[in-house]
């Protein structure tokens, strides 16, 4: 009997912005194979007999020498039912798709269920729409190091981006966005330990300070000022973040 | 007292790809209002005693003439709990943030509950990454009439694209894409309605016969071909939508 491997997206950090898909899969699962980023809290919620698996590497501490990790591969073998959770989604920035190209090579059954990518959930949280009528009609999700090179219209979401975030929005400024162009910085999203810099693409590096080991993501066009305007008119509890759990 | 609207996302249609927290508002939300395009099923998750309100039309029988429903302002001023269900993400062409701004200016609490939007959905039921290393480093999400003349890099996804699919189509090559760029073409995405013609720009639009009343969205870029390779080379359910419910 060979398992199945399911590539589940644990969304961008509140374990309530799981899928009910995602917490059902998570309750019955024999193996819970996670990255170091998805939070604890969301791994708890596997049942206490399944094993479980910590692969995957955060950035910046060397590449990853497999796409599955070969644990991954031999529960699967032995039968299990084995849930992968990836932050976000897995096919956003997730590599779902080389991890399924795997799974497909050695034989698996695998089954990918989307999560809350970062870009949506830190949306949601600071009330800054991707998209909205008159003000942009199209959001492009990138990565820092690639994405602040793209001359694209409308949102502009640089996932990865707070480790090298001044030359990002320099390269923001090289590819013809103008330097007042509003830019929000969206560190943990959707956690106790939110934590938001509005700014513009001159002004928003030298605002975040220290970036914490949190994944943080920059949202860059006028969509930031409209939340500015809503916040601004809006009794206080409204845009705030939802603490974990309430 | 004022009670409080919460923008929640329904997802892409499956039921199971409600997030836990859109659930549980549901499940005691004293009002319930919804777009026809939320499924019924999604709807029927609701206490029995929420009164349930449709608002908002289907594309293309006429401009809605508001931005928050007066059922869901006068509701919300009553003092209730309302649920305002929009399909996918709120944030991304959903109109939420024009909501958020009505709500605002009325000085009604809001909260806004991100949901898997279309293209996360589609992605995943079909098994097309929308971020492949190597094949594509950015996604853009943008909808079919403005969306196909952008010249961007990386996957671009068309949202409402079905019902004017050879002019989007036509477009994208005079942008500058290649005809021969794989296109996929997903219709009722995560539903058992689900339908998936595969093509290139060239000839998708010619493929898809009908369009159904279902949303449909249009996935342009080489990662369509990634999925055909893992498909190609997996066992048949492997990659199957999985019906609702199961």
């Amino acid at each position: 009997v060979t398992g199945r491997v399911y590539l589940v997206g644990a969304g961008p950090g509140d374990p309530d912005l799981l899928t009910v898909r995602a917490l059902r899969l998570l309750e019955r699962a024999e193996v819970v194979a996670y990255d170091e980023l998805v939070p604890m809290e969301i791994v708890a919620l596997a049942a206490p007999g399944a094993e479980r698996l910590p692969v995957g590497r955060r950035r910046g501490r060397g590449a990853v020498p497999y796409r599955v990790h070969p644990a991954v591969i031999e529960r699967a073998r032995a039968g299990k039912m084995v849930v992968r959770l990836k932050t976000g989604d897995p096919f956003v920035f997730g590599r779902g798709g080389e991890e399924l190209e795997e799974l497909a090579e050695e034989g698996i059954p695998a089954e990918v269920v989307p999560g809350i990518s970062a870009a949506l959930g830190a949306a949601a949280a600071t009330g800054i729409p991707l998209t909205h009528r008159g003000v942009a009609a199209a959001v492009t999700l990138a990565t820092g190091h690639d994405g602040a090179r793209l001359a694209t219209p409308g949102t502009l979401v640089l996932y990865m981006a707070a480790h090298n975030l001044e030359r990002c929005m320099r390269e923001l400024a090289l590819a013809g966005r103008p330097e007042a162009t509003p830019a929000a910085y969206v560190e943990a999203a959707t956690t106790p330990r939110q934590r938001v810099v509005i700014g513009t693409i001159a002004t928003l590096a030298a605002s975040i300070g220290d970036p914490g080991d949190a994944p943080g993501l920059v949202i860059v066009g006028d969509v930031v000022g409209v939340a500015a305007a809503i916040a601004s008119c809006t009794a206080p509890p409204a845009l705030r973040v939802r603490k974990v759990g309430s």
